[in-house]
């Protein structure tokens, strides 16, 4: 328990280092649901939706993650956002990302050296735009891992205050978005001119 | 050039260790077309398919890649095949595997660790079924990287008697196939029942 909830740390500092507390908002995006009391509702289908990179053991911090595993994170977004972006290179209302921390697998005789992804997910981050709904237009929302409480079922938003939404409005190459590390996108972003000058 | 050809090399052997020469096949698959001459054409839109996993400098060897460059390989599977595999643990025919292998990126300020996934792709490799088409029921494709004369054209098949064919009937978990890496149908394969026993 004690590596889970180490790896559970980085998982949430790679969106948002600092935002644990939780508040809550309302209605329904088009690919997410939200709960009568407004947290959002786990994305259940996400891994069927558009696939736009994974990292390894990436981190904001340079200190080791000392959970003992590698980390891989997998992002999608919700196939209709994905479409607007390859015609405009922005994110319309509605846009969904859901980045999934999932840990390396165990070691295995067919593979001689670096990592493959195991069946252990230790967090499933959001990050939902809807400019009518939140305040700069988006909001991130964080899910527990396999097994934990908060897996598979509604998350309270993470308040504005918290760091991740400076850090992303200050570095996000697309609409406080890190288009600069999805390879498919950061291509078609230089060439529709979307790109924040100041990222990288 | 020296760099993008060694990890070529690596790139294929991922799949197919031995499997340079090539011939032909026929007909058209579900998500799949081929040319006059029999040669697969790109699936130019896997990207939009279902993705299974990805890999971080994985190898069957033991030995450095000595490219100087870590790599990504991301799986990718028609949609209408990943459905059926949800249902039975199987793979019907028409089932296309795609296997980008793609460069991580260069550094970047925001990024402390680890690694994550750049523009280029030096690899794509295809794993199709058709059993009225193929000995074994299967076939393997090999496509260049960006920027070479195969890549988002047409390839051969790799003829049955390489070494990848042998190598995935005697490890792959499902049908030839290495669900045992694919986190998500690794589960699902073992409550259908259908993981080869020898797996792993």
């Amino acid at each position: 328990m004690g590596t889970t909830k180490g790896l559970l740390v980085i998982a949430i500092s790679l969106i948002c280092p600092l935002a644990l507390a939780q508040e809550s908002a309302a209605q329904e995006g088009s690919s997410v649901s939200y709960t009568a009391d407004a947290r959002l509702n786990f994305p259940g289908s996400y891994r069927e939706w558009v696939y736009l990179t994974s990292g390894f053991d990436m981190s904001y911090s340079a200190a080791a993650n000392g959970s003992g595993h590698h980390l891989f994170d997998n992002l999608f977004v919700n196939p209709a956002s994905y479409r607007a972006f390859e015609r405009s290179g922005r994110w319309p209302d509605g846009t969904v990302l859901v980045l999934e921390l999932r840990r390396a697998g165990a070691d295995n005789p067919l593979n001689k050296q670096g990592s493959f992804q195991g069946t252990a997910v230790v967090g499933v981050e959001v990050h939902v735009r809807d400019s009518a709904r939140f305040a700069g237009g988006w909001a991130f929302y964080s899910f527990g891992g396999t097994g934990s409480s908060s897996f598979n079922t509604a998350a309270k938003v993470i308040p504005h205050s918290a760091d991740c939404y400076a850090c992303h409005t200050a570095h996000g190459a697309v609409d406080t978005t890190f288009v600069q590390f999805y390879p498919t996108l950061l291509p078609l972003a230089r060439t529709k001119g979307t790109l924040f000058s100041s990222s990288r």
